[in-house]
């Protein structure tokens, strides 16, 4: 077989791990796909730098269009990150009729659905292994082994700081800040880690899972966005306590007919499940499927190595399916008729969870009382409760303490509602801190 | 495109599943593929059963050999089971043109080699991701996602029924004999449970993935195997003490340019690793490759939906890559040349794994220094230690203890030789307990 010509726009570390893994493990991959993948050109702004990696021998650009329109280039890698640069070479590289492989979950979050419709247009494959969870093979799992299956849902822990963050709050009882510092001093978290912390990052990797799994259109602007700021050790250690941990969870859920749940939020795990016990900067998805049952693909999420190897893997499906076969005919996405309706993502007001509320009240007689007959007449359901001694506060002889209520799953516009009404009693005496709680079976 | 025609060869309750599943998920499947995939003629004994099954309208017969005659089936499901009768079968189907699917573990062990390269000759797949570890997509990862690594090693819990036992032993404190009966009763084991508890099913599944993992032919002959039935709840409770879980696990690892290790026996694993988690039937596996590092792959390892999850994943890969592609023409294991010799499995003297070893000594002065001695002697390192409280024993005023030792790693060979020294020290009171451990990092 002719070999796949690859041109390398972005020559960072990524881009590097890619050129170098390629060369390194040349007969590996050889063997494994049957004809050859070949670097043939390369972009990166400063040249010299660029020289350093490659050697004297690859031709070298500025210019990434000169890669897109190379004759001796089938694929373009895109690995300069960012959104608007990234799409107009992306949809260029299209329309010059080459594939593309991309790293680029911002990109494909917001401009996923134009570029996929370009890519179907033209008969070119985009492929994306590298943008959610890193080296996992989440995408070709959920594309292709799973296929024979109607997802169910899917749930993920699909940023490294974020879960790094968690797991230091967790084993060394530091605060949010603490541990915020020390994954900036690892190089886990940028100097402005809003885009990890805020959970924006895994919206981006959740929305496009949920586009793969349920055959929709990529819906980033729709999701349920809640980071792991206000996360306070407090609440780890009493779900500790209650058997659970705390995990930002990537979550989309098909409901019926009646559209799709896609929400990131902190969320309680069952202590017993594996994905809670998936620490450091380790990624996991866990993916329920009708047929299939549960399973869980776990591995590193980011790093110049692990996402060199699913851009490799993406290399790979282009050499091995897309030249000569009907596969880059078939829709990236799959669209469903019914699943083109605006409304497929569900408000959040319409999402089912269970939850963990935390509520500072006066321990005075009645109080818990008045707290259950609000959530019952909400219709929601309390799984388990744990109230902690109550401690003198201030020298009035108020004794105050904590009230921690585990329910069962509810809807969360009917939650928002019995919290308000929670808010007003008097007895409650400071914000009341909600947490929602997955049991993942 | 035209659709694939499908042809089942035993409609048992995995037949069944891969007909219902093809029939009740057909939209989604479709809309994945880009194709139908059609069952066009089934093969069972008995055809009322059969016809209970599929209904008034599918072609039905006893004859395998009509299904693989028909002009009206593209690719041969083999799901008949058993070894002989399978790979007449299977060369059958593939000499007259056909691609197959099958989730026949044994066959594959025993015949692989032979029926991958009467593939390759006629130019047609063999598909088979239902053999190992059910509905787990491990074959795919390894063949595909996986492609730019050089796969380092592979530890798998890969048969549900032994997993389930040792759970129980552990959890429920109840004997090797309990926990078999009540995994026969709960449908877990068979009757005769030897292929299961021997850890002959293990070793076909390691078989086969060291074969596509490194590119070697299958030599599951050639498999150290060891089963569960001597284990003692004694060692699962030392082995807890010591922060560590015991599992069946089905090993391959790389040795440089020495050969490949394949081996089944009890491991200890540590406690915190994900796959010493990993409890009752369901199936794990760990996979280290040099580019993206560690991954594991987990779900439900046997069962009629899983495996019909699996087998339609393989039709799904038949339905989009071999017809008009090249795919169908890279080699099922692609042998690397050096790879062919047949010392490339190394004997078990020559492995290199941890221990756990109790001994029951007589509780006097100098026994420890003489087991060290000899330890150290024959290059073992000791890494730690447990020494029970003595106790009496008989009316003679001997007390005895038992004594843990973990060592870091050794070759077999060596501690098969200070095994036999150890053994024969006048204050070594019973057959000294030895099994693996493994650190998997």
């Amino acid at each position: 077989m002719k070999p796949v010509r690859v041109g390398l726009v972005g020559l960072g570390t990524v881009g590097a791990g890619v050129f170098q893994t390629l060369r390194d493990n040349h007969d590996e991959i050889l063997r494994r796909v049957g004809c050859d993948i070949v670097v043939t050109m390369a972009c990166r702004r400063d040249l010299a730098e660029a020289r350093a990696i490659v050697g004297e021998q690859l031709p070298l650009t500025t210019d990434p269009h000169e890669v897109i329109a190379s004759p001796d280039v089938d694929v373009v890698v895109e690995l300069i990150g960012g959104v608007d640069a990234a799409r107009e070479l992306v949809l260029a590289a299209i329309a010059a009729g080459k594939h593309v492989v991309t790293a680029n979950k911002a990109l494909l979050a917001v401009h996923g659905n134009e570029i996929f419709a370009a890519a179907q247009e033209r008969g070119v494959m985009v492929a994306f292994e590298a943008a959610v969870a890193g080296g996992i093979p989440i995408i070709k799992a959920l594309r292709e082994s799973l296929a024979a299956n109607r997802i169910e849902w899917i749930a993920g822990i699909i940023n490294g700081t974020t879960n790094f963050i968690l797991s230091q709050m967790r084993d060394k009882a530091v605060s949010f800040d603490e541990a915020l510092a020390e994954a900036q001093a690892l190089g886990y978290a940028e100097a402005d880690p809003s885009f990890d912390i805020q959970g924006t990052d895994a919206a981006h990797k959740a929305a496009i899972m949920s586009a793969i799994a349920f055959g929709i259109p990529v819906q980033f602007d729709k999701a349920y966005v809640e980071g792991i700021e206000q996360l306070s050790g407090v609440d780890i250690r009493y779900a500790e306590q209650m058997g659970y941990r705390i995990k930002l969870l990537g979550l989309v859920r098909r409901r019926g007919t009646e559209g799709v749940e896609l929400r990131v939020h902190p969320t309680l795990v069952p202590a017993r499940r594996l994905i809670a016990n998936v620490e450091g900067v380790m990624n996991a998805v866990m993916v329920r499927g009708d047929v299939v049952g549960t399973t869980l693909y776990y591995g590193e999420g980011a790093g110049a190595s692990p996402t060199a190897s699913a851009v490799i893997a993406d290399l790979v499906d282009v050499a091995r399916t897309a030249r000569g076969s009907p596969l880059a005919r078939v829709p990236h996405l799959a669209f469903q008729p019914e699943a083109l309706r605006d409304e497929v993502v569900l408000p959040m007001e319409q999402a089912w969870t269970g939850y963990y509320l935390r509520l500072l009240v006066l321990d005075q007689a009645g109080v818990l009382a008045r707290v259950a007959t609000i959530l019952a007449e909400s219709g929601i359901s309390v799984g388990s409760l744990l109230q902690r001694e109550a401690r003198e506060v201030g020298g009035e002889g108020s004794r105050r303490t904590d009230l921690i209520i585990l329910t069962h799953e509810a809807r969360e516009g009917a939650m928002n509602e019995a919290l308000a009404l929670l808010q007003a009693l008097p007895a409650v005496l400071a914000p009341i801190v909600r947490i929602r709680k997955e049991e993942l079976v």
